[in-house]
Parts: C-alpha cells; structure tokens; sequence
C-alpha cells in the first residue's frame, strides 16, 4: 500500500514506523510527532493491528488529535464487523476486501487528494 | 500524594524513587525494574516533572511497557495544556488544579482500585 502511494505518479510521501523512526528517539514522541506532522492518518486496521498496542495508541492519538478532522480514513482488511474498532464506528472505512488491492488503494489515493 | 495513599485505611504500596531504589544499583535499572513490579503507574505531571530527564525517562519506560494497558494514571498540576506531554494526548488525566489535594487523590486512589 505505502509503495503504492509512493510511487509515481501518485508521490505521496507516508511515514511508515519501521522505516522513517528515528533510532534512539522515544517510541511514543516519535509516533506522536508523525501523527502531528501529518496530513492524513491511514488506519490499515487488521487481525495484526488489533494485538499491537503501538497500533492502537496510534489509533488513539490521532482522534484525540483530531476526533472530527476528517484527517482519519480507517481501512479494514480480513476483519469481521466484531472486531472492527468501537471507537471508530462513525467514521466511513474503506473495506480491502470488498476493494481488493489497487481498487482499494485507488479510493484511499483519492481520498487523501480530495483532503488536501 | 504518596502518605495519603499508603496510610490507612487505603495501604497501598508505592514506589518513590529517592525513598524506594536501592543505593549502589543502576538508576536505569531501578526505575525498570519499579515499572516492571508495578500495578499501575501513576505519573504527576509538574513543570519540575518535564525537566527532570528521569521522570520523562520512566513516562517513556510505562508507555513502552504497555501503551494502551490502562495502567498509566497521568495527573497535572501547575501545568498549561501546550506543556502537557504529547505522548499522553489520548490518555484520561486527573486535573490536581481543578480537584485540589484530597478530591483528586481520592480520584486516583479510586482509579487504582477500580483497576486492580
């Protein structure tokens, strides 16, 4: 998805946590620092996202920075409506797999356009 | 803060730095381990608090631990919203400022109970 943004001609630049942290920063200041410097937050919600807590904190801070901003588009894949996350029920997600692969990642492309 | 939630009849046990650690061990060391032992991390968040690395250090250290655990209790007192740590943006706090001594303690001995 992240290459998909990336690459030409969409040039969307993410921040993905793996690669654009910086070593030896805070964990959560780095985090917190990328949700605040950024545009959009893409929530690619997902079995694994759920389990991981830097995930969710993630998840957290962005609507505690901006619970009405329109700046969260959650996306879920191989989730079933029971796990999909109670604190984003009001927002409209993007279903990866009823938009499988690029269809899916079309929408978001154009979300985040129509957003800037 | 700390005789009044070790006294009775509310007996819990705390962990206070300069009472508490052990002389001769490593401070880094200490402070982990007292997270690690620790039920709930309750973090007094004073203008002293932010600019004693030690303190920030710990805040870092309980959220590594467990950023979405609902074991980290935030409390401000003498603080404006802009120096209120990022980090803990999307965490509940105790406001000492707007419930002084015994109101908000009693909140917080609340808190712990509630979570045990």
């Amino acid at each position: 998805m992240v290459s998909f943004l990336e690459d030409s001609p969409r040039s969307l630049r993410c921040f993905l946590r793996q690669r654009d942290d910086c070593p030896g920063g805070a964990i959560s200041t780095e985090l917190c620092q990328a949700v605040q410097d950024s545009h959009m937050w893409v929530l690619l919600i997902t079995p694994n996202f759920l389990e991981d807590e830097w995930c969710t904190y993630v998840m957290h801070q962005a609507l505690a920075e901006g619970p009405m901003s329109n700046r969260i588009i959650p996306l879920a894949q191989n989730l079933s409506l029971s796990q999909y996350p109670k604190e984003l029920k009001s927002l409209i997600f993007i279903d990866l797999n009823r938009n499988p692969d690029i269809r899916g990642y079309n929408r978001l492309n154009q979300t985040v356009l129509h957003c800037k």
